[in-house]
């Protein structure tokens, strides 16, 4: 193969992610889809940013674990160990702290302080996919049937019809 | 080794899962638990029973694709893809129908008719795990803080408190 | 990708496999082939249907593991353990019990009973394949040289030249 | 771990295996059960001698591709494609002839010539596992009800009674 | 299981690693030595300082891909394809780039700038072991002879004779 | 597919190959690259011929294992294991011993006697690849920075000098 440098570069991960959303937060994904020389390689990286009080939501990686690192700031984080004891395993990380997110588990990342924070994960996958547990459930196109969510929720089809109508942005680029 | 055919066997599947809950449905999982001799062996089976207007919530496995066939009834199931796109993959299933929900993506299926429904699945793993969303996310133990879930799901803290003070029963066997 | 729920859907295992030939049995396979969705996600079903005395011959998937459960009737199973064991593993199955047969290993199903009899499969690969013992070994085209199966069945030529002309029917569909 | 150079150390292949016995030939595996050191390491050798017309019985390896070179002597060999087809992939070798034998299909190998031939196979497992389809099928123990291997065969079942009460020796070691 | 946070966490990654070496550099390995969680998900973490013109010398990871982002300052890196091309692909990295070494490769990162730089490096597997070829080659215990060396790099045996009697210090922490 | 024989085979290691060069050896790869049905079966073969005192230099193959049989001659055959310990495993092979060097470690293999000498290896992947390392180190196109080299090895810069300048033959075909 012809390859050169280029197919195994990326760069601006020095320049902070938008965080001026109402999440306060910004992943950047260096996937397989960013990087061509990724293909079949089974790692990636993401930067995440975070302003004071930022989250990143509960979400699931489908095909990939995630072991992160702080690399500035304090972040509460914690993932939910799956059925029937869904456990939360829970930590406060300062900078230099790392912490793993096993394959599939839903999990959360946020920064209780009031200073920005950042951090930078490692993915098991090339293409780890993102699943944000709100946006999938609540903001899926077209919408998963309100009687459905009601009794998942144990909730009145009104809180579903409200939350639906939510407009739920995607922090992930 | 010294193996028999009783590590190569379970029984039970022929009997209805108790429906009789709030969800009105049961999932009876043939796993490595079940069954020593699936070590490593990469498949599982599940039996899903459902009473009318029964449930099987949003759930994901994290190590496992499903193949799912209805033996009994009808079934409404669908899964949501990753983000950016949060796409809902929906279908009605009669008697006879597969549908296959892909590696750790949220899925569910629901009864809509009055009669009772039967399904079989396969799943790619020999300990698929079950993570229901709700149960994870609004019944962890010890619980997610209630202004991170608040956070994430654009809703006021009384909805969180409320949903965490449910009982989430699991309906996994 | 552009997918949609079609991708991950098939129709048909409520109808009977058609069990009218000197078998008396019939695999439906729901594979790759049939369900494009199931691309490298490691697994697929099959429904085996027997008629009363039907015989799903002694066989093996070269890539996969099967787990099956019986939906209907009652089923003699068994497979074969490598050398130099080769130990027959053997259970009679009624309608419920689940069976494993590990990957690679020969193995058959035989309903004893004057009723039909319904099982489902679960295979631990997209694309498992079927070898029939009898049909790879005598049915092969072109034939194996007749003195290469006398010699490693310990038999005549004549004999081999008689199964050599048999007509080797594929129950699977 | 304190390993040393023994643990990754096998001898003997210089030495002809006893090919004298009714098949003419003899199998020497070099797998993790001879060399520790191969554990998790997805390979292993195996030495087929053959006497003059001795013949490799038809075969497979649950767990593994086989790539075979002839050291010496000439080989008539081959394996047959998964059902529908069942077609027979052959080929007469010489020594420096390499040919692949892929993962789970049945295959063989016959010593048509008048003298010694000798040949080196690689493995993709450190424990491929070896099934004679002969003694497998009429060698088991216990035995498999002739009735079933009567209508599998499409033969008297005397003719399963005799091949029942052969000695099915085997030529792996 | 019974795990608990401490089983997934680390902490010490915002002290600088122990640069002040001949090498001017240091690497430290989270991996499943460090992190019990990260048993059989194949991914670590490691930290890479930098004293002004620090160099990580030529090395390989046996079992992993490693993706390296740099946090601070500049640094000169690449890796070498296999045989027969050996093509250098190389890059200067500023504090946001991210490049690809894939599994197995020669690669080195080198800090030409007269300030101190990190990098922050995930890897494909829980344990990808380092492998410094100065060390393996020239500091092994016992030494691999002479004569083999001086034929392998072309070179007087005087000159290996030197090589190996330097001390190969280990940056690998 | 419409496979053939031919798919499957590959002739002519019966003849020596050429070790009519500085190094005297010479490596004959029966890769993917050789045998087209050998794709995804994660196995290949390699024959290596050595004339007197012939080496096959420091090497490693990035995603293989090798397993080694010598068939003629006597080697002296070695691996390094990872950093920190970086143990030499060494022995002395004659005909019929087999030898494993695991996947990513450099190894070699050196005729110390006045005679020919022939092994034949499986290696556990259908595209392994070979980096000697004196070929990538010393040989790489474009050249590493000689001021990295000359750091690395510990020696002056005219040494690294001298050493790029050499041809660096590859043995393997």
């Amino acid at each position: 193969m012809d390859v050169n440098a280029e197919d195994f570069f990326f760069s601006g991960l020095n320049k902070p992610g938008n965080t001026n959303n109402r999440l306060g937060s910004n992943v950047t994904a260096v996937d397989v889809n960013k990087i061509a020389g990724l293909n079949t390689l089974g790692i990636s990286l993401a930067l995440i940013d975070f302003a004071p009080y930022g989250l990143n939501r509960p979400h699931t990686h489908p095909r990939a674990t995630e072991v992160l690192t702080v690399i500035e700031g304090t972040l509460h984080v914690g993932f939910v160990t799956s059925n029937p004891q869904n456990r939360l395993i829970f930590k406060v990380l300062n900078a230099g702290d790392v912490f793993v997110f096993p394959e599939g588990l839903i999990h959360f990342q946020f920064n209780r302080g009031h200073k920005n924070a950042v951090a930078i994960a490692g993915l098991s996958s090339q293409n780890p996919g993102v699943i944000t547990v709100a946006n999938a459930v609540f903001g899926s196109n077209p919408k998963i049937d309100e009687s459905i969510l009601a009794k998942a929720f144990q909730v009145d089809k009104k809180v579903i019809d409200y939350l639906q109508s939510q407009f739920w942005m995607d922090n992930n680029n």
